[in-house]
């Protein structure tokens, strides 16, 4: 069974915008196959009040938001990076580019700042903000499981994280995506790759950690 | 004398806040005798007009905007980041962190995420918005010498890039605090020290480059 | 076709040891199946054949070579860097920790610091060696397609990067992971995915630059 | 009175070289004045000594070691990282670039890759070995105090490390060097300056930890 301290552990909840939860996102129609097989919605709420419950640190990794112009004069934007260009994905300002209502924010989270690529740790403060809470060790949800949860999972082991993947709180354009992200790469980087019913039961009897308990370090 | 190949320079304007540089500024008290005997408004309108006249890219690099709770639970920020807590320094939504009117973003230039520390390449994405433009050399002006501009520069060196730093065009709390920055420390990183008055000759004749002359790489 | 500049690409070599690239290498095992089915070494071969005669930079990216005591004290080694251990792949000092006679480095070649887990740009001086010689894109070949290629080139394009793939100058465990690395996974990140042939034939046309065309920049 | 945590703090050496620390040392002449004002060997020695005791882990931070050709085609190598390379400081194979004898690395100590700038993260895999050990707070200690060790301290602040400078455990080309390391610069990003005499006083009373008390996080 798993074990996890609360006070080092953080939940990062990647990219939970409407433009990937919501029906009318513009990006569900991508994810949203795998995401009702897997019973995303149901896993990401079990998860995240488990963890809030637990007193564990939800933190916010958001994809940049479109903005107009963003790639101007850009030498190489990747391809899949210029075609969430095209169709302005998260666009700033807009109903997509807004916490789905079910997973904003609540207080106490972090919001770090927005990744451009895929790993949340590039280009971000995710990893200072993260030392400066004292975490050793991170839970990754949300989207997509080959892409930016994995290049953020990826990141995360290299900056010497303990890293769990949850295999049914995520999803991607297909089955074999999913396949690829937790059963043929994550064996090869990931510490854990466990399901929402596990981790839930992981979390259920730990007490949050009272104030007096965590000491500055 | 300074030779410059404008396609691959770019100028990295430091925190451009009213706070900095208004004279009701929160922080202009620390640094306005400097500020006042190098002349430094004058200094950065030159530098901004010659570098946008020459055609180089411009990149405003800001530090954090203040926001309630910031430091909430960290561990250990250090005392200076604590008492720029306290003093609510570039806060979020007021006129201190505002930019100041006359060194406001202009179309074309590009804002980077802001810096919490004083690097303002740490936790940013100034590395990698400068790598797709392609620049290769940059020019640091702004605040404060030995504190903002001097821990951008240091990361710069080491990720690679040609350093240009312009002792009257930036400020600090003493002549004694200048004189480390730029006659102690610079030496021993940077590529070039010079002043406004060079600069501004090097980048006098200089043409913009036509559209077509920079290729993608 | 493929275009290709020679004075900015470079070739980033992964890990030419003889523990994964010999028949008694350790390694070798594990990615024998398809490294015969893709016909690696002619591959490889061919490949820094054509990138040293058209004058492009190759580049070593080596993975750590195992040491006694390495992960003493370590909170949380991944599982897959613990196996790596216990088998003391890579050994230093030893015949499999050697580099593959056919893919020694050559005179010109450069060699950057050894990458403990799977990026090699993570905390290795890789990008920084990159920059200073002008390089803004990047060729990766050699192993493993979906562990240290693909971490590498998830950071290359973080860091900016141009990044090309080459199928068939790779290896992997499995067809599966072959497939989850170029058709799942690259069309996410890397700008190209090609095969020997083309990039060979890309290579073949190109003249190799002269001292004097390349300036310092 | 300073309070430390053994279990969570380590003690950076930034270049125990012969080069640095020797009397016929490349670069002992340059510090030689400084060095011996401050006492500077005497209190290395109690400093390690004191924290070996108390089970601090010791990390050494060693600098590039010269090798030719090191800098061939760089586009632009720093003027201080061209004069050492001019000057083969710490070159790899002879007695400079060896460990001055007092200060070799012990059992039980680390040591980093070799950094080629300032900073003793930049490049290199201090940040990870270091999060690998649970460490949180860093204290640095050796050459120079306004070069590398500035750089890696200002690196250590960002990266989220809590950081303490030893004023006479370092040295500097001037005292003027030293006055701008610590009194100038320190103040905007250390968390504590420090004198050898305080930090003994603060380890001596402290118990090494027990194996069994540091559980794996």
């Amino acid at each position: 069974m798993m074990t996890l301290d609360v006070t080092r552990t953080a939940l990062l909840f990647v990219d939970p915008y409407n433009d990937f939860l919501a029906e009318q996102g513009k990006l569900w129609p991508m994810v949203a196959q795998v995401a009702t097989e897997v019973g995303l919605h149901a896993h990401l709420k079990a998860i995240t009040h488990a963890a809030r419950t637990a007193g564990i640190q939800v933190v916010i990794v958001p994809h940049h938001r479109w903005k107009p112009g963003d790639l101007d004069g850009w030498s190489h934007p990747n391809p899949y990076m210029a075609g969430g260009y095209r169709r302005q994905v998260f666009a700033e300002g807009t109903w997509g580019g807004e916490w789905y209502p079910d997973f904003a924010p609540r207080s106490g989270d972090l919001i770090c700042t927005e990744h451009w690529g895929s790993s949340g740790f590039a280009n971000t403060n995710l990893d200072t903000i993260l030392k400066q809470k004292g975490i050793t060790h991170v839970i990754l949800i949300g989207l997509i499981a080959n892409t930016c949860i994995e290049s953020t999972a990826r990141y995360a082991v290299e900056l010497g994280y303990h890293v769990t993947l949850v295999r049914d709180a995520t999803a991607a354009a297909s089955a074999e995506a999913m396949r690829c992200a937790h059963d043929i790469n994550a064996p090869t980087y990931a510490h854990v790759v466990t399901t929402t019913a596990e981790l839930v039961s992981a979390l259920a009897p730990l007490e949050p950690p009272q104030a007096a308990e965590k000491q500055p370090r």
